[in-house]
């Protein structure tokens, strides 16, 4: 079934971890005679060493056996504490400067015989040096390190994965089939691929995952379901990752054994104390709770007159004695109870972007210290652009922990190839300027701005059930990009999208140019065809597919477009100037007065801050509405552009992914073109201005664009 | 990557369709020199020869060339209308049996050479007859074909798979992951998988699949999903395989195009001409339609007092002119208009089993020509065990197409191992008596008895996005077993088994007779753990997982266990005598005396037809209450069986399969062992009996068998 079979090869299931041959004269220079284990063989430890079989079986075409003894041309897994006498000098020096989940890497001579050195404190940094290795291999940059050890540690303790997972197997904002976790088979049937996704996150350094949607349900501490989360932590704990769950604030409650959900009743927690308890019995490495409360009709301490601290910390003392951690989000949106009274909307001072900051920043360092609050990269939710959240940087004595999207709830599902590295770096590498220049979100959530000792990133996974894992894959690289900043948030995106590259396609130059040049622009051109300028908030309602800039009306006036735009004959745009809802003044002086300025404020933010005639001149000397058109082309133009590129690779790309991949691209065009062309016929109802010359109208009236709808769409609730 | 490699090769993904490398001896007694193709390359001879290179490359080593001149070794694929002069006798005289689907498979010579020949009348049969001699490469049965050639023809000419799949890509009572279908991403999107679908259902000559669930939604006809229809349809064209839909009754109506679903109004029958001729022009060889109407909720023509001939034959003329056909489902369970107004439940007579007999049984005669009326195998739901439908023989005038159900809904899910041939079997061979003895289920389905024209028979698919297809691998065997006795019934379950064990895990005998030894009782052990001797619907409520004898109130009796049990102090079963409901009298003078008659009623069907006291005496001599407890008690020592059979072949099946299903095994066990311990926990409140000696009592009271909650099941909805 040969057909079959190189199917199987490159269905994309092997993520960046394909191990193919290397050219012989890469291979013959791998130290591979052996793999001499110098630590005691845990199961973390043999995780590392069968790693290491299995890729440079794969790489080299022989299986280096498992020894004790060093010879030459050996591999020497060996723990800090376990190296014998005689290392060179400059090595030793190296070894200080490995931390707890670090390792280094080395060419180096033991024994009298040239070895490869992989080393760490602990067992996990064996692992993840053995994986670093082996993506130096395999992205052709091993060379570099005969010239020079590494040292390589993690910039943050909790590098975190977050599965909006349900228990019915349905995935909230998943484009990629069910959930992975098959909870109806757990515990008593552990799907293989549990031990795949573990080896995936391992290489990258991930160690946390959050098994269930932060829309919980109680049943997920039910004692089935610990069962069936502690089946699937047996499975991670030797690469290194600790579960964590999502809990719906009012479970005690819903399972009627408790009368109140109120933090302060010495009953709830009590419960919360036993539950965890119970929890720990089963995963005795169990990491802690996520927390959405008080968002989006979950409930929480606030519907007992508690505050998030309330509720926070009285988890966190159910927790702190198993080490464990609470996780509690910032993604909340009403304002706090004192500006309540005015109703929704009805202020014109009303903004959600600011609800987060005025209800969070009052209660800065007052939470415990096993309490991370998890806020998103910015304020209102997972756009193709945001400008940084201005929570980062307001608390300076409560860790924030990042909440990046991976799974592209609003950048085109799986289907479009939008490649988030230059996002998250464009968040990580923002100035909060709230010590002066240099007071990067990095350094907030890395905890070197405020000496958080606790810190951590998240990462709302795109992995389901797909064969590919992610749906697309292009997607891989998302997850991929998510969990390399998540270990190191000073690495380029575009370093990034490389090594990924020439692991998942090709070590061809030729192969790699066009495709990491594809990457990098991605994420702009979906910003220009989706939300151009600053604009957000005008996705399909509730499935958040394809342009909605008409939508209005509903439930709350904050989940509509029409909130958001405020295009009028006027002008377009959300003033959040001191003049307007004076969200600028969330941030530190100077960012708040370059904000505030529309002169000042960049380009790809305008419209988030301001509100402006359609005939303001932009810095191309074009007038906005013009600047806007011209920005939803050029979003078109570039996929048009990666459609062509990809065409190019037809050939040096195995045909099933070269096929799927250019199938994704002809969708993409065609609803880069929609969102275009829907976006500018809502708009030009309002600008009553002409097209730019040159530009096409759109082919169908605003009513057809209007008319559209998608039910059964996936990820929806 | 050695392990992920073998782990893909044997995940289940390749179905009985392997096409591993053949002994030596048996390779080379192979004919492959070439592949000549005499015929006119279409699609489907392309896909034929496509199989045979795959298959060939597979098993020999080698990729036999396509020719198209004989050579000595060649396999000739030829229409028998363009078969060379000169063949021998013998073969032209079997040439005039082959049918308008059928094969003749022959080792023989043609001009000169020896060669082996695979000719038909038209493309799928030389499809099939490739996959008929593939399939006897593979089982080892080969060599016969040396001898003698084979003619072969499908016994009917639908053979159809229904699958339950829902537009969101849920599928109702499936177990096995997702839909294969992944609607939202159709039509652009064409998964793979949907070829090898097609491969794997043209191989055993399933010729026709609906493709969504019979609780249809209006949406399916919209022409968004008939495009994504359409597109399906063109994958599984070149494999002989119609696409039909399922249909809501109340569609025009649902999508506000007209003003009623009344079928005798002309704008009702108009808008079903237009959009079936809608459909025809994206699908010119669409199916038809598969309609659930006034059943469980659905709409239909009762609702507008018209009956199901009304219903039927109003899209059988919308269909007729483009060749389509209607399944109509005669599962129905509301009692005649005339009898209702007695009320559910009240009513002893009310008896749930007769009411699809009470309401076609007149309209026999009165269906269009392109009318299959859609009766299941019989008369409650899918039960483990079922007498036949007595619709069967009662319609001579109408053609009766039979539906099995693949998916084990009522078997243990995904997870039991229960091979389904022998239910299939004891149905289709199940004797009528309406034209004598001999008049079989089997000859009422397939026309011979009543000389109906049209014939079909439905599975209801067990297919899923799972990577072995069917959530289990056992399971792969029903969907096998329902495809071989589609095309011939006469089949014996115990052959198809057999041919499947040998394509699916080894030619080895002392592989294939403890597999088919398991297979072949594993169906009789779900029956006696679950609903031995006639009991029948006695599963937990709504998601049918598990032991639910005490369900009772709700919305219907009838969908309740107490019911169908309807056990007391005094005894139990359901009286379907003369006496008691009269159901038998559906049957024919000897079928129905015979079930009348408790002392002719097979033991199997005791319950079935009749409320007997607890110590009533059985065939064994034990009283009625011991012989059920026996019964429970050999479901669950035959499944403890199993895996000892199982255990025993460790080393003869590859490592994940063999794990996999000791796993399932080990959880079939515990749960036949709550299914005996619930059901006689539960019995015993009534029978007031003790357990038989050597029995062992419940190990918990009955309220925690009660208790038991299962929420997210799966397929529940």
């Amino acid at each position: 079934m040969f057909a079959a079979a190189a199917r199987a090869d490159e269905d994309g299931y092997q993520l960046w971890l394909r191990y193919r041959p290397l050219p012989a004269a890469q291979a013959a220079a791998v130290p591979a005679s052996a793999i001499v284990t110098l630590a005691p063989e845990t199961p973390t430890v043999l995780a590392a060493r069968t790693e290491l079989q299995r890729a440079l079986g794969g790489m080299l075409g022989r299986v280096p056996q498992a020894a004790t003894a060093i010879r030459a041309g050996s591999v020497v897994l060996a723990r800090s504490d376990g190296l014998p006498a005689g290392l060179p000098a400059e090595l030793r020096g190296s070894l200080d400067r490995i931390g707890p989940e670090g390792y280094l890497l080395a060419r180096t001579r033991m024994q009298g015989q040239d070895v490869f050195l992989i080393t760490a404190k602990s067992d996990i940094g064996l692992l993840y040096g053995s994986f670093a290795w082996l993506r130096a291999l395999q992205d052709g940059s091993a060379a570099s390190l005969v010239r020079s050890p590494l040292v390589s540690n993690p910039a943050l303790p909790l590098r975190v994965l977050n599965h909006w997972d349900n228990l019915d197997r349905s995935v909230e904002r998943g484009y990629a089939g069910q959930s992975i976790w098959n909870w109806w088979e757990l515990p008593a049937i552990v799907d293989p691929r549990y031990l795949d996704y573990a080896r995936a996150n391992a290489s990258l350094g991930i160690n946390g995952t959050v098994l269930n949607n932060v829309n919980a349900k109680a049943e997920v501490l039910s004692p089935a379901f610990i069962a069936k989360a502690a089946a699937v932590a047996k499975v991670l704990r030797p690469y290194g990752i600790r579960v964590f769950l999502s809990v719906r604030w009012s479970t005690p409650l819903d399972l009627r054994e408790t009368a109140t959900a109120d933090p302060l009743d010495p009953a709830v927690a009590a419960w919360w104390r036993r539950k965890t308890e119970e929890i720990y019995r089963s995963i005795p490495d169990f990491g802690g709770f996520l927390v959405k409360a008080n968002s989006e009709g979950q409930p929480g301490p606030q519907d007992y007159g508690r505050n998030h601290v309330d509720g926070a910390n009285m988890l966190a003392r159910a927790l702190a004695p198993h080490g464990g951690t609470v996780m509690w989000r910032a993604f909340v949106y009403e304002p706090p109870e004192s500006r309540k009274r005015k109703g929704l909307g009805d202020d014109p001072k009303h903004d959600r972007a600011a609800h987060a900051y005025d209800q969070f920043k009052p209660l800065d360092g007052k939470f415990d210290a096993n309490v991370l609050v998890q806020v998103k990269n910015g304020a209102i939710d997972f756009q193709p652009r945001e400008p940084f959240h201005p929570l980062f940087g307001a608390m300076p004595k409560t860790p924030l922990m990042m909440e990046f999207q991976i799974t592209k709830e609003y950048l085109g599902f799986a289907t479009h190839l939008a490649y988030l590295g230059p996002m998250y770096e464009e968040t990580l590498r923002a100035d909060t300027h709230v010590r002066g220049k240099g007071s990067t979100v990095a350094k907030v959530v890395d905890g070197s701005l405020h000496g958080y000792k606790l810190t951590g990133m998240a990462g709302v996974a795109n992995i389901g059930s797909d064969r590919n894992w992610s749906g697309s894959h292009f997607d891989q690289a998302n997850w991929y990009v998510y969990g390399r900043l998540a270990w190191n948030p000073a690495l380029s995106s575009r370093d990034i999208a490389e090594e990924w590259t020439r692991m998942t396609f090709s070590n061809d130059a030729d192969v790699v140019q066009p495709i990491v040049g594809m990457m990098m622009g991605s994420r702009e051109a979906v910003v220009d065809y989706m939300t151009p300028m600053g604009l957000h908030h005008l996705m399909g309602r509730g499935h958040h597919y394809g342009p909605g800039p008409w939508v209005e009306g509903g439930p709350r006036a904050d989940w509509t477009s029409v909130y958001y735009h405020r295009a009028t004959k006027d002008g377009i745009g959300f003033d959040r100037t001191r003049r307007g809802s004076d969200a600028v003044s969330q941030y530190a002086p100077p960012v708040a007065a370059q904000f505030d300025d529309v002169k000042k404020t960049p380009e790809q933010f305008l419209l988030w801050f301001h509100h402006l005639p359609w005939d303001y001149t932009t810095q191309s000397g074009r007038p906005l509405w013009d600047e806007l058109v011209h920005h939803y082309s050029r979003g078109v133009d570039y996929v048009r552009g990666m459609r062509r590129t990809w065409d190019g690779l037809e050939g040096r790309i195995d045909p099933e992914r070269h096929a799927q991949v250019a199938t994704f691209l002809a969708i993409q065009e065609k609803e880069a073109q929609w969102w275009r062309d829907g976006s500018i016929a809502y708009f030009q109802t309002f600008s009553g201005r002409p097209l730019p010359a040159g530009e096409a109208l759109p082919p169908h009236a605003l009513e057809y664009y209007e008319s559209l709808e998608f039910p059964f769409a996936p990820g929806n609730g």
